[in-house]
């Protein structure tokens, strides 16, 4: 069932031609797949902020670029050597690949696979081509080395996670990066324990499977902190128990009034944003002793973390993390079978569903705080 | 063999009347232990950066003060509803309590003890109030309820830990706090694996102790950074394997040269200085992926840590501590025998010995950095 000698493929793609210029609809080639690639047609994607990030040129600005990196799709043709796919395999690409031999996937304590390192700049990871050309010929730029904007895309077989074929589309989608991030995040990074504490700073898609994976966890404490008083009553459908406005408080702190409802602060903070004063906020708001905080937005490439040094001192820990610390190939399809079953709710974050050809609709919402998750579906 | 009513004793201690004053050798009088505490006769003390940092006023600023927090010393005197002690029990203070039974003691993931929490402010810390008196009956400040530049001195139960009484003097002085928390880093906090590399910046006490403790754990890469070029020589002697001063290098950076001596950076790194400019270096010579920062070094209370926000999200933490992470009570015993059975060489940490009379001999070797410890004999 092998494709011998896949063709290049003319296809659909949003193009980002200039920083924060909306998508064109383009036509492309899609090249076909080299050694150890799968040419992947995709069958929905959604737009994250880390997406919004590189179109707003924060982090490793190069354009025409074509975005996206969360996203289902089906196999559709395999370059040389590369085993364990076949054409019509449902799968989700992942920013993080993961060879299951090198040192960092052989420990249980990394997920930055080192032997086809992740990388911020564009390029397929072995060779730092890219697989895309607009009309007259030229490259486009990928993102991730997963670009799924595109009704076709090349990703790197290690980056690449098969799937059940009883995962729904959509619930594959999400867990290819924000889904999975978050409930990465609480489950496997932090390792929240029952009966703990945990503040969710940014109510966005990770901030909410944040909460439910501290809720799978056992957390009886899930405060959730946003600038958006929208967020108040959605925060509690996914977990969370306690609810904290910024804007709303008088004299107090963020880190106060959270200390104040915790008796010195919580087990472990989550900073979901990735706005350098909010990660200092979420490192204040855990306790003394064994605080942990854990940083999961990314915000422009000069960001600093700053934090009180001795505060650090007494015993508190900030650990940033790639996808909340899960190994794709491992941790998604568990976190997918979660979910289905109902130890995870995460159906609640897609909000809007659009064809390829509405995809500034889908950055318009979010930009404008109007959505989680906006699915951009290929077929329609 | 309980003393029923200790009587106030009329001793000498070094008393700092004023921020970076030579200390004055004074008759103080030591009240009785009260409930849940007991007054030690110290044995031999030491010197350690933090008092130098107290000395100073970077923390806490209080005076007239008694410093001192490493010590070996002899139970005298217990007071109400103490257990476990009795008048002759060779002991070791600490700054860090544990009670056993609070939820910080029973996590294996905390040192520091909720139900007599440890503070950087004065007083002992049931009741806040001081056990020392000058000759005028003025009170004089402790400095972590601890204060051992004193023949006696008066701390909470809580703090005092018991050891064998094989254990040398010296030895159990320098456990009490440098000496048990360059160990307790590498050990307990980091948990160093075998084969690992670790950078150490600061090649003082607790940086040597790091070095002895990352043998210990059969660290092979063990690369100590320090300006003073006779560290190399001394750094060799503790297990370190290779040696860089910041001020040798032409135009790479500490991080760029560790990075280039590991292949992108150490497993784990300890700053042991108190300076956030050399934190930041530690965090920049960890390796992507699950790269380690340990904070050991106390600086002053504004100071700030600041990293690389994108950095810290490819998988690196910042993990800070208070004595290594390990709780006093459990670990320094366990650390006494792995140093008697030579499992762990801290002898030569010892470089100088004096007499009370000569504590201020004690603070000039260290500021001129030519003492690891000093040892400080109250019997002299």
């Amino acid at each position: 069932m092998e494709n011998q000698s896949p063709k290049p493929i003319r296809c659909k793609a949003a193009v980002c031609r200039a920083a924060g210029e909306p998508l064109i609809i383009e036509e492309i080639v899609v090249d076909p797949p080299k050694a150890y690639e799968i040419r992947i047609k995709i069958i929905c994607t959604s737009l994250c902020h880390t997406d919004i990030s590189f179109w707003q040129a924060k982090v490793a600005p190069v354009f025409p670029r074509i975005l996206g990196h969360e996203a289902y799709g089906v196999v559709e043709s395999v370059g040389e050597h590369v085993v364990g796919f076949v054409p019509g395999d449902g799968v989700v690409p992942s920013l993080l690949g993961q060879c299951d031999h090198c040192p960092s996937c052989l420990s249980e304590h990394s997920n930055l696979c080192t032997s086809v390192p992740v990388s911020m700049a564009p390029g397929m990871r072995r060779d730092g081509t890219t697989r895309f050309r607009d009309a007259q010929g030229n490259p486009v730029h990928d993102l991730l080395a997963v670009s799924s904007f595109s009704e076709y895309t090349v990703v790197d077989m290690n980056q690449v996670v098969k799937l059940d074929p009883a995962v729904p589309p959509k619930l594959a989608c999400l867990l290819s990066c924000g889904g999975g991030t978050g409930v990465g995040a609480a489950w496997k990074l932090a390792k929240v324990e029952r009966g703990s504490s945990v503040a969710i700073f940014g109510l966005g898609s990770v901030g909410l499977a944040v909460a439910q994976g501290a809720k799978m966890c056992g957390a009886s404490k899930i405060i959730g902190v946003d600038l958006n008083p929208d967020k108040e009553k959605v925060g509690k459908m996914f977990g969370m128990t306690d609810f904290v406005n910024p804007t709303k408080l008088d004299k107090s702190s963020v880190s106060e009034v959270i200390g104040g409802m915790t008796g010195g602060g919580v087990d472990c903070s989550f900073e979901c944003v990735g706005v350098p004063s909010v990660m200092t906020d979420a490192f204040r708001s855990t306790k003394l002793g064994n605080g942990k905080t854990i940083v999961l937005g990314m915000g422009k490439e000069t960001d600093q973390l700053c934090v009180p040094a001795l505060e650090l001192l007494f015993g508190k820990s900030v650990i940033g993390s790639a996808l909340g610390g899960i190994k794709p190939k491992t941790d998604i399809p568990i976190i997918a079978k979660k979910c289905m079953n109902k130890e995870l709710e995460l159906d609640g974050l897609v909000t809007h569903e659009v064809g390829l050809g509405e995809i500034n609709t889908a950055f318009d919402l979010m930009l404008q705080g109007k959505s989680l998750r906006c699915i951009i579906w290929m077929g329609k």
